[in-house]
C-alpha cells in the first residue's frame, strides 16, 4: 500500500470540476437582474411552533461556491428521482439527497414565472442570486422526506425507527411547500460576514489554495456543530494519525453553520472555540485550519455522512473522520451506520457499495473512529476501539454535563474542556447574553448569518 | 481508497511461501543424523573483549520456523554478492543483509568436508540442525560488514558516519572468519524454552493461525528490546490507529532476542514487562501479543528496518511501525533514515524504490511515526508529528532517567512506566541479581536462550 495518490488541495473535485457561479463583477451582476422578477427568500418554518427550521439562502452559498461541486443548482424532478432511486444524479455521480428550492404556490402565481424564465432571489431586501427556471414540478413532500432517509423495512438494523416530524431533518423536507423550482443558481452578491465568519470564510477554492501553500500532504476533515471539549480535541488528534504510511498532516474543522435549534452553542463560540484549539496550540496552527459550511443539518448520518464527504472533497481534504452517531439525533439510526455504509455499503439505503469503492463515488478516504473517553486507571483520555479494557473505569463526556457546568457559570475541569476554549463560551456569553441558543438569540440572528451589499436595481416595468 | 485487501494472519509470506524446515519426528530426525560430521557451534566474538556478539545458532531457529522466509538457508556467494548489490536474492525477492554461516578455516580443515557433504550443528552438546554444505567460499569480513550498512559517500544524509568496529553490527560481520558455508540448514532438534520464553514462542505458523482465531483484520507490528515505559505504551496505541479506514485490531510486539549487550535490560524483563502492558490491561489482551524473534540485533536502521518489515510479514502483521532511530546505535545513520526508505527509497543503500512498492518487495504496510513526548501545558502525552507546540512544556522519556531510577531501587512515577511494569524489572530483578545486563549475567546465560532434548547420534566411523 503506497502512499495516497491524492494531495490535500489537488484532490479532484465531486464529479471532476469545481464549481463557482459566483458573479464577482458589481456591473456584470446589476446588468443581469435588470428586469427580474424578484422574490424575497424565506426561511422554511416549523409548522408548529413558527421557528424557522431550513433558510434556502445556505444552500444557495454553498452551491454556489462549489461547496456542493457538481451541483449548479436546484434539482429538477428527474434530479430528485434518481437521487431518491440511486443515490445518484442522471449523469451517475453520487450524490445522498436532494437539494430543492421550494416556493408557496401563491407566490409563484403571484410572480408569474413560467419555465425558461429567470427569478431573482432577494434576501435581507438585496439582490442576492439568481436563479434559472429550468422547471416548475409537484413533489409530494413527507414522500421527499421519507425517501430521504430510508425506511426500517427497507433498511433494517440500519434505521431503527420510523422518521417522523421530532427528526429535524425530516421535518425540513415534509414542511417544504410541495412545489420546487429546478434550475441553475447563480449568486450576484457576495455575502459580507462579521466576525468570526469573516476570517473564517474558506470556501473550496481558497481551502484548496490554502492547503497548497501550507504544504498539506494529506488533510483530516473534522464535522462539527459543538465548542470542541478535549474529547472532541483528541477525536481530532487520534484520527489525524491515520492518513496513509504517515499521519495526516493537519485537521480541517468544518462547522456546520445553519438554523440553529434551542440549546446549541451559539456559532461564534463553535468557530472560536475551535479556533482557540489552534491558538493555545493545543493542536498547532500549522496542522490545524477552522472553516465553515452553510447548510442547514439533515440529521441524517450515513445519509448526511456522504455529503459531509462531498463537501469536505472539495474543500480539498483527503481524509474524513466519522465516529459514533455521526451528523445523528435521538435513535433513528443504528449509533454505527456511517461505519456500517463505509464498510460495506447499506443496499437498502440504495447504497449498495460504500461511496468510495463505487463508480463515481467519493475519492476522500474515510476513517473510522469508536468512542473516546477518560479512563481513570489509565489516567488518561483512551480510544476504545483497541486500547485498555479497564471498563469500570471509563468516564464518558457528558454533553449534558459540561452544558449543565457551563450554565451555572461553572468552570469545567480542564480534563473536560480547556479553560481558554470555556473563556471562548464566557466572551460570547457576555456579549449574547446567553451561551446556548435561546428564544431571543433565534429571533435576532440573521438567517442566514451574512449581511449583501446594495445592488442597483429595477424591477420588470 | 477501500480497506486493505491483505489480512493479518493471511497476508502471503515474503516470497509467496512459508518456510518450514523443522523435523518434528524424532526418529527421522536420529536417522537423518547418523554418521554426519558434528561442529559445536560457538558465538562470534568481539576480538577486542572476548565476549558473544553473535550466536548462529539464532539464525538457524529463525530460518527454520519460517521468520525469514524464504531463505532456507545460509547464502551462498551468489547470493551474498546480490544482496549486496542489489538487495535482491537472485531470484529477485527483496532481501537487505547477508544471513552467512561462518567457520574458522582450521575448523573446516579438521572436519574434512566438502561440497556436497553434510554438517551435523550441535549446540549445548547436542545434535541441533544438519547444514547442507552446497558451497565453502571466501570474503572479506570488512568488505561484507560495510556493504551492508553502506557508506557516507554512497549515501550522503543517510550515513552520517562511517561504520566501524564501534557499531555493534558492522563488528558482527566483521568478525566473522572470511570462511563461510553456503546451503539450506535443517532444524532437528526443536528448542526447548524456559518461562517466559517458552509461552511467548510463537513462530510465523503459529502467530498467523492465532491472528485468524481471534478475528484479527488488521495488525501491527512493534518492535522492541525495551521494557516499555508509558511512551512505548503509546508508540503502540498510537501506531495502532493507522490502519485501513479503521484503525488496526491489535498490535504485535515482537521482542527481538539475541546476544546482549552491558546495560540491556534483562530479556524477561523485556517479555513480560510487554506481557504486564496487556495483562495490566492498559492494551487489552484482545488487542496484544507479545511475541520473539531469535536474532542478534545488527542495529542496520534502514537496512534492518527491511528485515523487520519481512519477519513481521512472515508472522502475518499487516502493518509495521516504524519511529525514530529504528533499529538504530550511535549517530551512524540519519535519526529518520528508515522513514526516508519507506518514502521515497534510498537508492545509495541499494534500494531505489520503497520496500513496500517494488516488484517483489514486501506486502505489510510501512507505519511512520514521528516522537512521542509528555507536554506539561497539555498534561498528557503527545504525537510530536502534527499535535500542539507547546514545545517549552515538552518532557522526553529518557531511558537512562529511568534507568538511573530503576539501578537505585526507585520506582519511576506512573507518568514515566506504569508500577505494573516497574513490578516486573523487580521481580527479574530479585531473581537473576540485576535489572540490568552484567557481565556475570553475560557469562551465566545460555545463547542461545534454550535448550534441547538428548538424542541419539553416532559420529563417522
Amino acid at each position: 500500500m503506497p502512499r495516497d495518490k491524492h494531495v490535500a488541495g489537488k484532490i479532484p473535485p465531486h464529479g471532476g470540476k469545481l464549481v463557482d457561479r459566483v458573479v464577482r463583477f458589481r456591473e456584470r451582476a446589476e446588468r443581469m437582474i435588470q428586469g427580474l422578477p424578484a422574490y424575497e427568500l424565506q426561511p422554511t418554518k416549523d409548522p408548529k411552533t413558527g421557528l424557522p427550521i431550513r433558510h434556502v439562502g445556505h444552500e444557495i452559498v454553498s452551491i454556489c461556491y462549489g461547496f456542493f461541486s457538481p451541483l449548479e443548482g436546484f434539482m429538477t424532478r428527474e434530479e430528485v428521482e434518481s437521487v431518491l432511486k440511486e443515490r445518484r444524479l442522471p449523469d451517475g455521480w453520487l450524490w445522498p439527497m436532494p437539494i430543492v428550492f421550494d416556493i408557496p404556490e401563491e407566490d409563484l402565481k403571484k410572480l408569474g414565472i413560467k419555465e425558461g424564465d429567470q427569478l431573482l432571489l432577494m434576501l435581507h431586501g438585496k439582490p442576492f442570486a439568481i436563479l434559472d427556471v429550468d422547471e416548475i414540478f409537484k413533489y409530494d413532500p413527507k414522500e421527499l422526506a421519507t425517501k430521504t432517509f430510508g425506511t426500517k423495512e427497507a433498511a433494517p438494523g440500519i434505521v431503527q425507527m420510523d422518521f417522523d416530524a421530532k427528526h429535524p431533518g425530516w421535518l425540513q423536507y415534509a414542511s417544504t411547500t410541495g412545489t420546487y423550482i429546478g434550475g441553475k443558481v447563480t449568486l450576484i452578491n457576495e455575502p459580507v460576514f462579521d466576525e468570526p465568519y469573516s476570517r473564517l470564510w474558506t470556501p473550496p477554492k481558497k481551502a484548496r489554495e490554502e492547503m497548497i501553500k501550507r504544504g498539506w500532504r494529506l488533510v483530516i476533515a473534522h464535522q462539527t456543530r459543538n465548542v470542541p471539549h478535549v474529547g472532541h480535541e483528541h477525536l481530532m488528534k487520534f484520527a489525524m494519525l491515520n492518513g496513509d504510511i504517515e499521519p495526516c498532516d493537519a485537521v480541517l474543522v468544518n462547522a456546520i453553520i445553519g438554523v440553529k435549534r434551542l440549546g446549541d452553542y451559539v456559532d461564534e463560540a463553535i468557530l472560536e472555540g475551535h479556533e482557540m484549539v489552534n491558538k493555545a496550540g493545543y493542536i498547532a496552527p500549522e496542522h490545524h485550519m477552522v472553516t465553515f459550511t452553510l447548510w442547514d443539518m439533515k440529521y441524517g448520518h450515513p445519509v448526511e455522512a456522504v455529503l459531509h464527504a462531498i463537501i469536505r472533497q472539495n474543500m480539498g481534504c483527503t481524509h474524513h473522520m466519522f465516529g459514533r452517531d455521526h451528523a445523528a439525533v435521538g435513535d433513528y439510526y443504528h449509533p454505527y451506520a456511517a461505519h456500517t455504509l463505509w464498510k460495506q455499503g447499506i443496499p437498502g439505503l440504495g447504497f449498495p457499495e460504500p461511496p468510495h469503492e463505487t463508480y463515481k463515488g467519493v475519492l476522500i478516504k474515510p476513517v473510522l473512529m469508536k468512542e473516546i473517553l477518560y479512563c481513570r486507571k489509565c489516567g488518561e483520555l483512551v480510544y476504545t476501539g483497541c486500547w485498555c479494557n479497564h471498563k469500570s473505569e471509563w468516564s464518558k463526556f457528558s454533553g449534558s454535563f459540561i452544558r449543565s457546568l457551563i450554565i451555572e457559570g461553572v468552570e469545567p475541569p480542564p480534563l473536560i474542556m480547556r479553560p481558554e476554549v470555556f473563556q471562548v463560551i464566557m466572551k460570547w456569553w457576555e456579549k449574547l447574553g446567553t451561551p446556548f441558543v435561546n428564544k431571543t438569540y433565534l429571533s435576532t440572528r440573521k438567517i442566514p448569518p451574512f449581511d449583501l451589499k446594495p445592488m442597483e436595481y429595477s424591477p420588470k416595468k
